[in-house]
């Protein structure tokens, strides 16, 4: 951790840099294909290595080595949930014809996480096309004392879009139609299982854009997104979901329709139902359609990468910038030298910029592309002037805007790659974030290869990994619940934007009272009160 | 509403305008004292004439005349709650000491609304100071099965703030303390009885602006701000508060504390609870802190003033406006002509452009003055060599800026002089906005003195004002439901920002379905199973 420093250049040259530099050190190749590496599975949060697999979808190869059965894996008891029937196969047949899926084969897919660490054995997956088949399935579910889990893209964290036992699986995976959009105000209304890439494209070819983004936006359903109330890539600059998603539809346990899906910025007639919905896993209503606030799409996008000498350093750097370019900033991404470590090694990507104990990746965003680059010459001129940065690199074409940004992104695959990995998502005072990183480094010693720290700073959302040769019970026992308490200690969350799912739902209480955790399951017990929604996520089972 | 076309000036006309024009045309003395203008009650939306007070807090002025009594006007009927006795007025004092309030004419201020529409009957007003005295008084109320009524700075439009009867009052005004501030992330933690412009000019100290901004901000309290879900002269930038909220505590109505009140952007554990509270007006729960994020403080703000040729033109204004200001825009308001014939016969206001049949207010916030003013200069090029603006005037500094900002914000005060005035707050896709304004008009023929239309333009939401010189039942006949019934005809909402309340809870279902109503009524009992927490408010009465 000690600062490399190199001597100061000027700002001019980060342009020749950006133009001969990272076309080098990046091939082209490695850009390619997947955008995560999901391997077999291990306890709790631990990943090990495997080939690469698209995000969601694909999991099911046949040379990946089969997933553990999650009922025998975890402590879990089946809840006295009914049996599906033949005579239930023949219901569904009638609400969704020909959209019943029984095949094992292809019920692999849907049964494992796209991780590869948790495996349900559901034997029927239904695939409705409209909210009244949704709210036809959950009437019949509901009075037949079924289980169901809703399941989008599947490319949850947490192993809460798979099943956990033999719940009947709901996919949105049909349901992929626009309803409308306003050119306008830039509101747009759509099915559950819009996948979020498709989405974007449609904004886009609009002029607006979608106010997330994520890594896995190929295979995610913007169902999935709102109930598990994803953060990404523009949460720092538009916001959480609760502000931007407008309308829900929503169908309850027993089959109701819940139509909220008003296409109006402000609504204040009674309480706001739809928020209800947002991040709760699909374990209180399905989610079957969306109105959603799309931003303008801006016109020049520029990303700066840079090497900072230290943390306080990346604070400070943060704090300028977030004076200094304003309105225009719309990420602001840290990474350590461990992970520009493991991605050069594992994916042999160079770092555009000198060796430097931390690295920050700025995005700006913005309607003019001259006030937007004279904005970041005069931030970057101040930030080494102060040395506050030790020395950088800047895009502004898209090519090299996403060759900057997958240093950042990849770090995941570059962890898979490394062994098996134990994967946290914390949320802690901004000043705080690292600490628990060099905390834990030292805790563990030699016990772990790598402990990294990297994520969306300006949102103070941590994403921390520890990765060893193999799975090893007191490494797992050196972390937990150390890591939870700690996080406790500062407030923290246990799960910035992971959600809790099955993997999660039982360190809650590090992070919510006891009178909060009374009350969820207050309204679980209202909304669903058969519990047929998603059962054994989310919220810890009840004593 | 024909066209007024004047020859077109150059922008550089712009800032010699902005220079002389204004200074003449609003008197100094104009812009001093109160910022709305409460006349004496009529039934549901009316309001009619009264001298200046001050936006809550003295409206209990010995020269007004008095305001009927709710129980009185409304066919409304007491529920079965006790009686407040000795032992609870001692019970009290044992809980608060020195801070229960039952001087009649102390009680004034706080049984009235500041529109002096609604009036109750309250005994005792309570001003604890934390949150346990806050919790001791619901355990206590809860246990005796007393009537409470949350009130912030009784800013409301709906009468949602003061007693239908009896109810206990429960004040946050002495819960006014900052609890932290956070000077990297701009996160402030503070008691729900901070009063609005207070905490704005303690972040201003800091370099950051409160995310919300309203007329009643010298009065009105940050945790009734959230219990409404105010929306305000900010929200097109900053969003809704279901946004910018990070965390709550609020005290459940049997005293229960509920410690949500985190400080993390991001936080995916569990149901996220403090959305429950957020606008539903203290039916729910009692908040008693909040944590808000703060934007950076803007380093430039310009307002433009600009005269628009017809409705068609003013949303081809906004659409161009947010493709062309992008990020800086920060508020995009309406008002007609009518509005400006009120401001100018009543206040003595003149219109700083040529008469038009609409007239748009553009503010723009941003981190470089010099950015921004070329935008705003490019904008305004475009603008009118489209004929989409016919005349326009730019305020670049702190005092021209606020003359601008009053034509816009003085209209309430401008309509309260005009008679007897009927008030509602609309929500509605934007290019039907002023459709209804047009129907109005028509329909009402001779039996309204004026119908204006005004607001928050960007965010889809209208005031739509009408005046006579007196109440009169048939004119409000011809009002509702035909208002409501049009904008449900629109899936419009009937309360884009002002909420329910007492006046409008009965008008919830045009905007709102049966499930929904019911799912409200449902948490209601669950939180507050005897219904002491703000009754007769926000939800229907029970069938």
């Amino acid at each position: 951790m000690v600062p490399h420093l190199v001597p100061r250049w000027p700002v001019c040259l980060f342009q020749w840099r950006a133009a001969c530099t990272l076309g080098a050190c990046v091939p082209q190749s490695a850009w390619a294909g997947a955008s995560r590496t999901p391997g077999p599975g291990s306890p709790r949060g631990a990943v090990g290595t495997s080939p690469l697999v698209r995000r969601g979808g694909s999991s099911s190869s046949s040379r990946a080595p089969e997933v553990m059965l999650t009922r025998e894996r975890y402590p879990v008891q089946r809840l006295p949930f009914s049996v599906v029937s033949e005579e239930d196969l023949a219901a569904f047949e009638r609400i969704t014809p020909g959209r019943v899926v029984t095949d094992p084969e292809e019920l692999e897919a849907s049964n494992v996480d796209w991780l590869r660490t948790v495996r349900g054995c559901s034997k029927v997956l239904l695939k409705p096309r409209t909210t009244e088949e949704v709210s036809h399935i959950l009437r019949y579910c509901h009075e037949r004392n079924l289980a169901v889990n809703p399941q989008g893209g599947n490319t949850g964290m947490v192993g809460g879009s798979v099943p956990v036992f033999d719940e009947i699986i709901l996919s949105t995976a049909l349901m992929n139609q626009v309803i409308s959009f306003h050119g306008v105000s830039g509101i747009l209304v759509c099915q559950a299982g819009c996948i979020l890439e498709e989405l974007s494209r449609y904004v886009e070819e609009r002029d607006f854009i979608m106010p997330l983004d994520l890594g896995a936006k190929g295979s995610c359903h913007i169902g999935g997104n709102v109930a598990t109330n994803a953060g990404g890539l523009r949460f720092l600059r538009y916001g959480s979901l609760h502000g931007t998603v407008l309308g829900l539809e929503v169908v309850l346990a027993d089959g109701t329709v819940l139509n909220c899906l008003t296409s109006l910025r402000k609504d204040n007639t009674g309480y706001d139902l739809k928020q209800l919905f947002i991040g709760s896993e699909g374990t209180l209503g399905v989610i079957t359609a969306v109105s959603i606030l799309c931003p303008p799409k801006p016109r020049a996008v520029n990303v700066a990468f840079l090497g900072c000498p230290g943390f306080a350093e990346v604070l400070q750097t943060f704090s300028t910038c977030k004076g200094m370019l304003g309105e225009i900033l719309s990420a602001f991404e840290f990474m350590d030298a461990e992970c520009m470590q493991l991605v050069g090694h594992h994916l042999g990507l160079i770092s555009p910029v000198q060796e430097s104990p931390f690295y920050v990746l700025i995005e700006t965003s913005g309607s003019r592309a001259g006030h937007d680059a004279e904005k970041l010459s005069s931030f970057l001129e101040h930030v080494l002037d102060f040395g506050l940065v030790t020395d950088g690199t800047l895009a502004t074409d898209q090519r090299r805007v996403k060759m900057l940004w997958a240093l950042r992104e990849r770090i995941t695959e570059a962890l898979s790659r490394d062994g098996c990995v134990y994967k946290y998502d914390i949320s802690l005072p901004v000043e705080r974030l690292y600490d628990l990183v060099s905390d834990l480094r030292a805790r563990l010693g030699p016990k772990a290869k790598h402990v990294v720290g990297y994520g969306h700073l300006g949102d103070g959302n941590l994403h921390l990994n520890v990765t060893a040769e193999a799975f090893s019970a007191s490494l797992l026992g050196a972390l937990e619940p150390y890591v939870y308490e700690w996080t406790a200690g500062q407030r923290g969350s246990v799960s910035a934007e992971h959600g809790l799912g099955f993997k999660k739902k039982d360190v809650l209480s590090y992070s919510k009272p006891p009178a909060a955790l009374q009350l969820m399951q207050q309204l679980k017990a209202l909304l669903d009160p058969k519990g047929i929604l998603n059962p054994y996520k989310t919220l810890p089972a009840r004593a």
